[in-house]
């Protein structure tokens, strides 16, 4: 049994408030495979990597217990580049650069040994590959997570409405349901997107957490408050790596597992923030995310007896 | 002991997306003196009305167990009034008219029966007013709760520095933390502010909930997720008077105590925006109030065993 994560492995070039980088690794297969890791000792990544791809970062996901056979290295080419510089607010960012390189004719191999899929991450990336990697499994998975985001909404609704029918769990923030269902209120919203398919539907709110949605139940779940967000580069993908990653450990999908696991997403995501790229989510232990876990606990917690 | 109000009763008319008012009565001591009844029954309202201000709606507050001997009645001036309309996003509104009328020269005079005040909610006012009812009570309250707006930031800096000084307890929005401190994280903001001299910054983030700071603690209130807010007028005033309503009731302010007053404040609130004006704050009853603290548990509840 198995957790696969389909998604982008990369390089970032990023820009903010607090310094900037050179070419680092990233991509949202690389932050969710990653995270994932923390929670689940069979993940397997696949994307499409060109030969300048360092080696290094390879054994860093096999130090990490993931399966890279799914990565396409291809000779010759270059790997998929986003350069990007945030504003002070750290809520928005400029586009500087998009070199597609290798992604732009990505078609996703599954190895053989990929085909023991329990748990399916669709990272961000077009709704028609996300798909296909779906048809390629044998089996349909236990559960299938898809994230996306507004740019396929602009180019590419249909082939999205299409793939989302398909998943189990939908994570977009709240101005992409927004902009997806046609309603302002987020709970209309997500009826409307609950009704295009997915069973649930997780609204990722940055700094104001997140909201998961299934049938009439709703569960809020706090962002911790953080002094500053160094980066907040693939803070999405984290959380979603974080999210599967634990539900693949607890082995049971339900409402209040996917509460526990919205949690963990959150937490893995609070770290990622507080460094650039993926340095801080290369190193964690067992104690730093227990320890942050406690503290969404206090943060959240309330006794009222009626 | 009781709880001493002090704000504007006054006359509101009010348009938003699902339709408009003639005058209706409002004002930031009639949201919060209501709210507070359901919890203390030792309610006190300090503030000015004209001779247009309807005899029933002074019963009202009586019905409420509320005490209105703070009210002047101003014989031949007008009460205070505020037209405003709502942005389709409910989020943000502009004002259309604006008449001070009998609060041009408001001298707030506190009842000797009110000189037993244990709990002071002054409710959004000139900061000027509001420390002059704090040097009118012969003994510090218990507790200073404070609600102000980015209104007197721009136009009286000092004299909010100097109230803030006195009060326990500020609640703001998270734009108006930000105006006052200079500081985007709201982390950072609550230092600054908490090192202004309350021992407790409540922030209020509207659809996303609350924060709650003090010293290094903090807690994130979610808020309801609602499919309509048909009319976000005194949301804030309510979710204030049944904070401290709350506080009142259990008689010690402490973290856990002012964690609950905060669900409790948000619940309020939540039916506050149900309907125009105070319609639907007026007839809540024990279950309504139950069920929908009940509501607030289920949302934000997880139980994570590490």
């Amino acid at each position: 049994m198995s957790l696969v994560v389909i998604g982008t492995v990369a390089f970032d070039a990023i820009e903010t408030p607090f310094g900037k980088t050179d070419k680092i690794v990233g991509g949202a297969a690389t932050y969710a495979g990653l995270a994932a890791s923390y929670f689940y000792d069979q993940v397997k990544i696949v994307a499409v990597v060109g030969d300048d791809f360092p080696e290094q970062e390879i054994e860093d996901f096999h130090n990490h217990h993931i399966s890279t056979e799914g990565i396409q290295i291809k000779t010759g080419e270059k790997s998929f580049f986003w350069a990007g510089k945030y504003h002070n607010d750290m809520n928005s960012r400029d586009t500087l650069v998009t070199e597609l390189n290798v992604l732009a004719d990505f078609d996703p191999i599954i190895p053989e040994s990929y085909q023991d899929c329990e748990y399916l991450m669709l990272g961000n990336l077009t709704p028609q590959i996300q798909q296909t990697v779906i048809k390629r499994l044998h089996k349909r998975p236990k559960l299938i997570v898809m994230d996306t985001m507004n740019f396929w909404m602009d180019i590419a609704m249909d082939d999205l409405l299409e793939t989302i029918k398909l998943v189990d769990v939908l994570t977009i923030n709240d101005a992409e349901a927004r902009q997806l269902s046609g309603e302002y209120s987020l709970v209309k919203a997500a009826r409307k997107i609950l009704a295009m398919g997915p069973k649930y539907l997780i609204i990722k709110k940055g700094e104001h957490g997140a909201l998961l949605f299934n049938e009439d139940r709703i569960f809020a779940a706090p962002a911790l408050p953080l002094a500053d967000v160094f980066d907040p580069t693939g803070a999405g993908d984290t959380f979603a790596g974080g999210f599967i990653g634990y539900l693949a450990k607890v082995g049971t999908v339900n409402f209040n597992n996917m509460k526990n696991a919205i949690i963990y997403g959150s937490a893995l995501a609070s770290f990622c923030v507080e460094k650039f790229g993926t340095e801080r989510l290369k190193h964690l232990t067992e104690n730093d995310i227990k320890a942050r876990i406690q503290e969404f606990v206090s943060l959240s917690s309330f006794n009222i007896i009626s």
